[in-house]
């Protein structure tokens, strides 16, 4: 049975309409199967909300009024559509055949590898992936069958300055019976060639690891893979961390006025903890690479989560080039689109919601508040702006863009997303967006920025958590005041 | 015993001065009875530190080196000599002759009175005070027999779109016995004359303010003035604050890294709760007057902290002319430095101190806290920066001026402070400070702004608990940068 089949009422007159931070507006709702539609009744400057039905993430029955919390409303609501895109355009703002090209240092030790061109070896990768030279595609098929997902070791990184890389990978399947694959080994050994050692930092605890093991997972061990030193650093992902941003909103919502239950709500929700072990560990992995120039492999158990989010924030920290708008777009398409982060099962629904489907987890928006917790300590090393951040947590949870939309790659070709829908990367660097998502304040530096990890210095990133409230509203104005200035400076400069 | 008679090796070779975000430097040490002097090696650019003794917070005894931890150590060293300012200017910015003078409306129904002049009738007030027109001062003479410390009820703020007032005092001295004051219900009950009540927001709680009374102190009854409403709000000052300071700097000094401590500890601190209490009653305050139209009498216990601290916040929040750089200096002359703040006893030492003086208290921290809530809630409407802020924070607990020395004008009088020192709140209206203090995203509005007190909106000022870190040092960088775009956009303008 379809949903439209259950709509008894299609039109309710007279409804309220009521969002936060504008005054309430009477109007026409109308359900249909796929949207649910609000129309107020003023002739001129009149209101219309337009909501995809799988977009909702509560409904709660009241006498007097129908109030919808979700904090997604009114953005969904409003949203913009792609007026001067067309579909004709290209999609996308960076390849991996883009990377590499552009990466000449590499080509000497790396090669591209079409092994995934049909996406059989592994699912969630793309169809192109940088791995040692030599290391023939047979290899890595092999590698890939020892792997959790197919997901085998491939290069998310090279680090000019001394030529260490980081790769990333899921964890192997070796099992009870701690099985060994050769070629897995070959693999590994060749990214470490003409070094003494490298790195595996796995985002599990040791004993998480174990288990995994007995489960059928596992990890390198020491006789296997013994010029490479394992470094576990538990994280936190898929229902904990949900639960625990569930928890942070709940607080949020506390409107009891008391600083203490706010702070210990705070606490108790161990939002800032998962901030904080994120940072640690990306310091960690930025420290392995840049400070003592040695390879590093990131994995946890399916490589499509905390390993993203270590690897993006590592790569922010040391390399400028990631730090402008444009390069920090492309990172993240790299690091989460291409790398198959699984948005359409990780961001469903936000925090409100009263379903709680298993897959759901804000790793994403753990990393864009990780990445502002940079911003927010380096304000003039990033070359974007807080806005940006937003923007981006709004899209991946409800976009008119196809950027976000499916698990990975295979899917978005299934569904021909590419032809279908615009490319929000694209439209986040038109010459007006552009301008708006810049940092006004940016300037370049080549050193590694090195974030402070003391709890004393990270701070709850109001500019999201706040954002339907006065405040969040006053420190937009100020930004928009300071972004007007430079851009009449530059005017005033030029002419 | 004079302290120079204790020193027994004045001259110390080799000494290794190490200080926040410095290179370490090796020199000489030397001690007076008065001044500890520091003079590195280098011929050129040597580095020299003068301190008084008498700031000195804390001496740890080490083995290997002499280190001292005082925050206030690097910016009392470095302190700048008034290089361009001559003792014979007109010192202070602000006098109650030119408040009285500036605020025409007032002329009809109030007055100034110079019954303190010889500062026999209250020891911490000025010479001049405003008063009602038709109290004289023998009135006001015997009201300040019945108040603590002479403190009888004065204005500090009249408000122009309605005519209410603030006025402040300390608490009655009633005692056991519920003694009256005519003179002071007469001089109370002409502040409200023509309107139907007034309100008094009593800074204890009303069980403190029972045992205040047994103690011979006491309120304003109903009975004795029965159009005053009387509203209890419980704010710590004194032990209390000065304890949550020390809670505070404790938990940012741990180091552990531990999300969960570090929240306990600023929780268990209770500093952010008195920022909260003190914004709370500010806004009961300006509400009173702003929304409702009602004069509102203030008052604690001895009436030279809270009192002070919650008449200037509301000040803030209701009067655009307060949120200019020099509105808001005026503010802090008038509530603060005349008002008779005794910002000896209270700003003796910091929190790093080991001794424990039992007048120390950070009432003076706190305001400088809360107004920092404001201007990060509303960063567009108030017309001075944070440094102003950090400045001012730093000038109250070790300054070259004279502005924060003494307890009352009666000492300052004594000691002729007035033609032997500079007045801080002139040297930062210099053109150079001037530029350098002021908000580059001031815009005025005529509005009163209403701070949020959810204790999600309130934040930790990490600008100034955490100006000695790295962090400190970039977000110093950041609005050093958005000064330099103000004031290169300026001369473009003009060009």
């Amino acid at each position: 049975m379809e949903f439209s089949e259950h709509i008894k009422t299609a039109n309710v007159e007279d409804v309220v309409l009521r969002q936060p931070l504008q005054p309430p507006a009477r109007g026409t709702l109308c359900v249909t199967g796929h949207h649910l539609l609000f129309s107020d009744r003023e002739e001129c400057a009149s209101r219309q909300v337009l909501l995809l039905i799988r977009n909702i993430d509560a409904i709660e029955k009241s006498v007097e009024n129908l109030s919808v919390y979700s904090a997604q409303f009114s953005k969904a609501g409003c949203g913009e559509r792609p007026p001067d895109l067309s579909l004709q355009d290209q999609w996308g703002i960076s390849s991996p055949e883009q990377h590499y090209k552009q990466t000449k240092e590499l080509h000497n030790s790396w090669r591209l590898s079409s092994v995934n061109r049909d996406y059989s070896v592994c699912p969630s990768y793309p169809q192109t992936v940088i791995v040692p030279k030599n290391i023939d595609d047979d290899v890595l098929k092999k590698s890939a069958k020892f792997r959790q997902g197919g997901r085998f070791p491939v290069l998310c990184y090279y680090h000019r300055k001394n030529g260490a890389v980081i790769m990333r990978s899921s964890q192997p399947l070796t099992g009870a019976n701690r099985k060994r694959c050769w070629e897995d080994e070959q693999l590994l050994h060749a990214v470490i060639e003409g070094s003494d050692k490298g790195y595996i930092i796995d985002t599990r605890s040791s004993q998480q690891a174990q288990q995994n093991r007995m489960a059928g997972g596992g990890f390198e061990s020491k006789s296997s893979y013994s010029r490479w030193k394992r470094l576990h650093r538990q994280m936190e992902r898929g229902k904990a961390l949900q639960e625990s941003l569930i928890k942070l909103v709940e607080a949020l919502g506390d409107a009891s006025h008391n600083m203490d239950r706010w702070l210990s709500k705070l606490d108790n929700s161990k939002w800032l903890s998962h901030v904080q072990m994120a940072l640690l560990t990306a310091g960690l992995l930025a420290e392995c690479v840049e400070r003592d120039g040695h390879s590093v492999l990131v994995h946890g158990s399916e490589g499509t989560d905390c390993s993203l989010l270590i690897s993006t924030l590592a790569q922010l920290i040391m390399d400028p080039c990631c730090r402008s708008l444009e390069g920090f777009l492309a990172l993240l398409e790299r690091e989460w689109v291409q790398a198959g982060h699984p948005f359409q099962q990780r961001c469903g629904h936000s925090a409100y919601s009263h379903t709680r489907p298993q897959q759901e987890s804000p790793v994403f928006l753990l990393l864009l508040d990780c990445v502002w917790q940079l911003w927010n300590q380096f304000p003039l090393a990033l070359g974007f702006s807080e806005a940006l951040l937003l923007r981006l947590a709004t899209e991946a949870y409800a976009s008119d863009y196809g950027t976000f939309l499916c698990n990975n790659h295979q899917e978005r070709w299934a569904l021909a997303v590419t032809e279908n829908t615009h490319c929000l990367f694209q439209a986040l660097l038109r010459p007006r967006e552009r301008e708006y998502y810049s940092n006004s304040l940016h300037e370049h530096t080549e050193l590694a920025i090195w974030p402070s990890v003391h709890p004393q210095s990270l701070q709850l990133w109001k500019g999201f958590f706040l954002r339907w409230t006065q405040q969040g509203r006053q420190l937009q104005e100020a930004q928009e005041e300071i972004r007007t200035m430079v851009m009449t400076l530059g005017k005033l400069a030029l002419s």
